[in-house]
């Protein structure tokens, strides 16, 4: 800390929030949670969307308030929450709506939000269960995400970045939002989502061959107009194995 | 934000500060830079260390304040700081000195700080140029920083597992360690420092000169008891060639 006081300099009066990031694959496309946010500017009501998260409480780390405030919103537990990016920017509150929207929410007087963010890669089969029933919550493709509230576009960006990243370090990352049994179009399109390139269908193939964890079974697809695919399962134990 | 009011569970009230882990490599050894905190508890005066840091202003960015919190107390300039992560846990401030200490320091009453952490490389040469003259600033080695104040041992255990990831994604990363001219031996220290183990002198020496971007050039160290070494550079230009 350096030792300026107050009279020389303003400090800054925060809130704390986190938000997450959850993303999920339906097989064709990528899909962030979204939460609904019914708010009211200039004597009109408004509807948008905005990353599920919520301010942290006093007997809280970040990383329980973020884990508490996606089971309030959907009742997944025992997600895997990676903190990413810390958000301080004084332009965050920059639009009024979302500054009187917070405040009638929290009935406290709003100066800036520094919000911590994470991701959660999720099946999205997985049913979601709001704790309350207040908020609508749903899975919104992300070719279809409109403005969101504060700075959640921007976040949401960042975080599509940092699970590209991820998943060049560590190839298993992804196989958190396949199905257990998947086809290789559904790995290849998610591969293609993610990296946002087409990749060659018989190179993938190929490379899919040479990896020991990515296990074929002896099952195919079930009630599909087209020729049944093959299915796989991902083998995280032999994935340890050649990774060491 | 989840809508829940304070009546219904408290909120936390925030301080938001900003550390920086400011690391170099004097050939030998990996030093980080902490200053030195005067303090009082129970009537007797302390002096321990800490990383440079400080609480963030109300017109400031959370990046622009790391920026001016080391430009106040070293004189840096254009450092290029990377944010890592963010601090919250209740924990931080469960040694009543480091409270205590704060509170005098900002004159304030302090709840919980969350800190957002940031690294830099630097070289060791450049001269420390405190702004202020309150403030006692130098470089550690590693192996002799002690307890410092606040979780501060962690954040800085932390910082050096995310530069020695950040050194696997990007080889380049390291060589803002070093002085523009280097020996092969000086290469060799600062990756063994990194990560924590030791590389073989031969296998390094012919990896190195497979490398395109580390360039040998018709000189030698100077002044040195031993046979002086021939001196390399590395060349940014070809490794962003050899990257894309």
């Amino acid at each position: 800390m350096s030792l300026q006081s107050p009279s020389q300099m303003p400090l800054a009066v925060n809130h704390i929030s986190v938000d997450c990031v959850v993303l999920g694959f339906d097989g064709e496309k990528l899909r962030v949670l979204l939460v609904k946010r019914n708010g009211e500017e200039d004597g009109k009501v408004f509807h948008d969307m905005k990353l599920p998260g919520g301010l942290i409480y006093t007997d809280e780390n970040l990383d329980d308030a973020a884990r508490r405030v996606l089971r309030e919103l959907t009742g997944f537990k025992n997600i895997n929450l990676l903190q990413f990016k810390a958000y301080g920017s004084k332009d965050r509150t920059k639009n009024q709506k979302d500054v009187h929207w917070l405040e009638r929410a929290i009935q406290m007087k709003v100066d800036r939000i520094v919000t911590i963010a994470y991701i959660a890669l999720v099946r999205i089969n997985r049913s979601l269960a709001s704790a309350s029933h207040q908020h609508e919550i749903g899975w919104v493709p992300l070719a279809e995400v409109g403005e969101l509230a504060f700075d959640h576009n921007i976040i949401l960006g960042d975080a599509i970045d940092a699970v590209r990243r991820q998943a060049e370090d560590d190839p298993s990352y992804l196989f958190d939002l396949l199905p257990p049994k998947f086809t290789i179009l559904q790995l290849r399109t998610l591969y293609e989502r993610v990296n946002g390139k087409r990749q060659d269908v018989r190179n993938f193939q190929k490379k899919v061959n040479q990896l020991d964890y990515v296990v074929a079974l002896d099952e195919r697809e079930q009630g599909v107009a087209h020729r049944a695919a093959r299915l796989y399962r991902f083998d995280r134990k032999m994935f340890r194995r050649t990774r060491r």
